[in-house]
């Protein structure tokens, strides 16, 4: 089983390294420059000459690691192949197999980053002491994770998770950047929730905290509804509806312990939690009406966590 | 491991049971009524009369049977507690445990009957192949099962596979039986169906082959979408266009291998099944807009099925 173990969530800019002692502590975290260049083809002998490198610092043997778990930003297939990853200019990798080629034959995990956070988070994060969660990570999109008996639902194509996409108004007359029309994201995301305040902002109205911004953002709005501004308790109120709802439906398909509520959107805190989970419970089915909201607690680090779970299984 | 086993699958009226070889071929299958007399509590006892009068018949010892499989209509928590049962009479029953007694320790395992059946539907019916599948069951109700690599996703209030109670149109004056409007059950099952075309056939409307119905069922509606009526046509259409998008977003939350229809609805088979893929293939995320529709084939079977595949793990 090893002693150790090292978590590696990959981004198009960084990537994230974690070493960990199989008991799930972290010994350190450290970062690299991902090099995107030639198709990514740098990339993961960059990441093994970086743990090679840490391990000979410390003097620890390979028999010594008891596995590695990488998060990426693209789908992962259930056997282990990336079919596309445009941000790190991958297609039909097999992960798994050329990172354990690389490591000397070190057992490797791969998953979806989005998945792997959420994993993270059920294990370390807002999510502990479950088995079964539903993480919702509101940034510049809506993205997500769905954990089950404490596995990833990592779907026939790699599209678990995808609650961003939900249909949630037909009659949106505005494309999302999947080029369907009304999905969560437009509604939920920081993009989402800036645009609803430039709507109204743009109509006639009574004086509002966020008139005085040249721009407006979601960081914005929630500053603002923390002050009783009545434009940013619309938009909440809106994109608190929008979003509750959605999980009221994502209940009745999964009924998982708690919803997780994560990304730079999730920064506004306890307002935002209780705004989500007061329409949620409006909206929900009675059986499932008092499921668990919680904010995600590991920020960034939620990646390397959730690769370092999937290698303890 | 034992030679056979059973499954079992309590309704309100009749058990059904079959005995299985652990090769999961169906040796022989019986029913004998439900009593639900003072609280069910003659329901297990009279199971296990005739499981042990069956075993007695062919000189089967208990040591050959490797398990027994129970579905019944009601939540069981993943510790095996059953906290509700009306239709049963049963309340915070440990189903398990109690048949194991009755049975002299072989072991038990029970699950609700719609994520039971869709056990069966994926082990041996229309979800056959896959590991994944969302089962979709359009009777009375709309009721549902999921199961994600071979399991069963019962969720954390017994409310996994609830897809009847997702919410399609929040502009529903009509209330659902769950007290909430706009339920994908109030159109897309046999009493929505017939629901949506009495609609129609109140309002002004040219001849319809329905007109003659005293009065309207699905299966008329079916009947008469076959023959190319136009209001039916019009019915079905909107069926598929509500049950082909709330599918779209289930996709984006598990993203199954397939999605498998059953229920009475279902014997409309193969013109509705296209409307409903069809439909859905308009409003999928692209990840999953390939995602393959099949009718369930087990019928009343497939509770007794899946009661089996959940002994065979």
């Amino acid at each position: 089983m090893g002693t150790y173990g090292f978590g590696v969530d990959i981004g198009g800019t960084t990537c994230k390294i974690g070493w960990f002692r199989m008991d799930g502590s972290l010994v350190e975290k450290w970062e690299i420059p991902t090099d995107t260049k030639e198709d990514g083809k740098q990339i993961l002998p960059d990441i093994a000459d970086s743990l090679h490198q840490k391990m000979g610092q410390h003097g620890i043997s390979k028999e010594e690691i008891g596995g590695i778990g990488i998060g990426l930003p693209g789908p992962v297939r259930s056997d282990g192949i990336v079919p596309m990853c445009v941000n790190l200019g991958w297609k039909d990798k097999d992960v798994s197999k050329e990172m354990e080629g690389l490591m000397g034959g070190i057992p490797v995990k791969a998953g979806n980053d989005a998945n792997v956070a959420a994993l993270g988070e059920m294990w370390q994060g807002g999510g502990k002491g479950c088995n079964s969660i539903v993480m919702v990570t509101l940034g510049t999109g809506v993205g997500g994770g769905i954990i089950v008996d404490g596995e990833i639902v990592a779907g026939a194509n790699g599209a678990g998770g995808e609650i961003g996409h939900i249909t949630v108004n037909p009659h949106e007359h505005i494309s999302c950047n999947c080029g369907r029309n009304g999905c969560l994201e437009q509604y939920a995301s920081a993009t989402g929730i800036a645009r609803l305040a430039r709507e109204r902002l743009a109509g006639e109205h009574e004086a509002s905290l966020l008139d005085q911004e040249t721009e407006v953002t979601a960081k914005a709005v929630f500053d603002a509804y923390k002050q009783q501004d009545h434009i940013a308790a619309e938009v909440v109120r809106e994109f608190a509806r929008v979003l509750g709802k959605a999980l009221s439906n994502i209940a009745c398909v999964m009924d998982p312990e708690a919803f997780v509520i994560g990304g730079g959107v999730s920064k506004a805190g306890q307002p935002l939690l209780d705004a989500v989970a007061e329409s949620y419970q409006k909206a929900a089915f009675s059986a499932c009406a008092d499921t668990r909201f919680a904010l995600a607690s590991l920020g960034n680090d939620a990646g390397i966590y959730g690769c370092m779970k999937m290698i303890l299984g």
